[in-house]
């Protein structure tokens, strides 16, 4: 049986005219005799509402019950569309987390998925009805409810496919695929046919903001090829898949730019081991990510610690580090939030030299200063002064070739 | 272990401010180390929102789809009453019927409990847990979820005490108790402080719409007190007890009136074995409810029979019978829907003699004609005129001395 996974986010199924549309679509494949699975996530802004709603008894609320909440947004999407499937004539059958037995750890609201029991939605498939599940949660081995965070739909898909050996994951969202750079920032961006798992998570960490992180990973463990495209057209999307199954391997296939941040150097701190150890070990405590970092000795054995935080920790960020530098008797702390991240991201840098250069050089001749500079093998990122994040970004895109004639 | 069983209704958590009044009810119980289990209906008219979404999507949804819908409305309310109870610093834990695994049969959107298990709940109570259960729902042995009807919460709570072997099941409402009728037209109605199963059940058929009758069933075959009483005062309400245990007697325990009845004749019928029969399998066929029915043979061996359906199955009862009448080639159809029931209810009436004649008397004195009377071991119903139904009810809740001084 060649199975279809598809998942459709919460603007796909917004109100009951849009839950109407996805199920013609989902009738469209259906009539062509293809099993489908289909991942729904709860309807427009109605995760948000509950949130609201617990906000309003209790501030800080048990996790166990919030996911006791929230996993109701799911279900109420499910049903609607197992009926909107119904009045098309198409045998549909909603299940929840529990009922197809998506087994996770015991991390309330953050929950990891273990395994997936797949006998009833074959079952089902056999039956002739397409499978609705509900996105974004499981169950322990107890049976609590649990959820797999914000985006974690995307993760319930692609999971359903490496479990159900699917032919292929379609995420269906409001946009027609993945880009070379936000569209609303570089009206030359171009929709991309295809990129590859890890220049992916690279794009969805640094803000791209298309597909949930976790599930480009579980992606790329179980070689589930994902399709993402939108649903309001029937256009092709972008496939994300294997490193070894890209056609053209583009220099840089992406841009991006985080304006969230702010930059914290740490300078004449002691040069001794573990002490990057015990400045990152503090913010790990607060639960404060960090994201650049840039280390270099001095003069006098002294030590320079830039790197860079969310912005809305940094209160947090230079109370940890005021105690640290009293601690030590040492050190300097410089906190600039006017700071943006540009990054180019490719897997073709792996094989060609000077992608860095060609960057720098491209920032340096339209005046735009560089504060720190981080690589890795697939991206350069630079942090610049905030003002000019979209400028450089557009530029970096224009320079490596990504603009639409 | 002493077990509690409360059940809060709609009204009683229909916003956050409500809930955590209920909260704070629980965490008075709690601190009297009672273990309580408590059963939750859907907040306010949530219920009725799903509805009206499904209704945006199907006339006529699958029934397995709208259980797996209103589900939810009850899992919003456990989810916020544990939140709340956390908050007051009291350890609660909410469940699903699922979760509990409140085993139905298959009748979606009208199932039948079968059996409960209990060693999660009592393994949470001895935990120190209380326990938030989520009243009108079930699952079947697949694991659909399924749901009892409209007052289903009733019997998810009376069934949990029957289950657990608790003490009483106490049902908050937004009434004090029920009363000796309905107090908005009868000013001087009194709340009783017991009533028996059977007396509640001829009072909740008839309308007094305090109890699911479901519940009550339940409630007499498993010898469960039910308490019924207000969430908004700490006042004692009425005890719903096996008739051994009623203290008092009444000859009339409540009076109550039914207005949207409708009254059928079919007069100079063939008087020959199968005639009532053939009728009612027509009337049962088109699920109408029929009531009271008297029948009486006249001249010439023709028969009557009178009935009364509820009013808006007027039109489908005229349909059904004028085919009867043209395949007998005998017959005349009446109706008349400007007439209303009057009722008393009393376990006294078993033993005393004279309480129908009492009623009659009473009725005629005013001037009061009546159209039909049945009798049952505890109740009399009288069908009389409309405009006089208030009437009829507030003089025969005086005649049996219900009248509060």
């Amino acid at each position: 049986m060649q199975i279809l996974i598809q998942k459709y986010g919460g603007t796909s199924v917004a109100d009951a005219e849009r839950i109407r549309k996805v199920a013609a679509r989902i009738k469209s494949y259906h009539d062509r005799q293809i099993s489908l699975v289909v991942v729904v996530s709860a309807m427009g802004h109605s995760t948000d509402a509950l949130v609201s709603l617990a906000a309003q008894i209790h501030d800080s609320p048990p996790k166990r019950e919030m996911d006791m909440l929230l996993s109701t947004g799911e279900q109420v999407s499910i049903s609607l569309l197992a009926m909107a499937l119904d009045k098309l004539g198409v045998p549909a059958k909603s299940f929840t987390g529990s009922q197809v037995n998506i087994l996770t750890d015991k991390n309330h609201t953050n929950a990891r998925i273990e395994k997936i029991e797949t006998d009833r939605l074959i079952e089902s498939l056999k039956n002739g009805h397409v499978c609705i599940v509900a996105g974004f949660q499981g169950v322990d081995e107890e049976r609590n409810i649990t959820t797999l965070g914000r985006g974690g739909s995307d993760t319930s898909a692609v999971a359903l496919a490496a479990a159900l050996s699917a032919k292929e994951c379609e995420i269906f969202t409001d946009v027609e695929g993945v880009y070379t750079g936000d569209p609303n920032k570089i009206p030359k961006a171009r929709k991309l046919s295809q990129i590859s798992y890890d220049e992916m998570l690279e794009l969805a960490s640094l803000g791209a903001g298309v597909l949930h992180s976790r599930s480009v990973e579980f992606a790329k463990k179980y070689n589930v090829v994902i399709h993402v495209r939108s649903s309001f057209t029937f256009s092709e999307g972008t496939l994300v898949l294997p490193e070894d199954q890209i056609m053209e391997k583009l220099l840089v296939t992406g841009v991006s730019l985080k304006k969230d941040e702010a930059r914290v150097s740490l300078a004449d701190i002691p040069d001794r081991p573990g002490i990057a150890a015990e400045v990152f070990e503090r913010l790990a405590e607060k639960k404060i990510n960090v994201d650049v970092i840039v280390q270099s000795t001095g003069k006098n054995n002294l030590n320079t610690i830039s790197f860079t935080v969310p912005a809305k920790d940094l209160k947090d960020t230079e109370e940890s580090l005021t105690s640290l530098v009293s601690t030590w008797g040492a050190g300097e702390i410089t906190l600039d939030d006017k700071i943006a991240i540009v990054s180019a991201v490719g897997i073709g840098m792996k094989s060609h030299a000077g992608v860095a250069a060609g960057m720098f050089k491209a920032l340096a001749k339209a005046g735009i200063n560089i504060h720190m500079i981080s690589t890795s093998e697939i991206k350069i990122s630079c942090v610049i002064d905030k003002e000019h994040g979209e400028e450089a970004m557009r530029i970096i895109h224009s320079v490596f070739e990504l603009d639409a004639n």
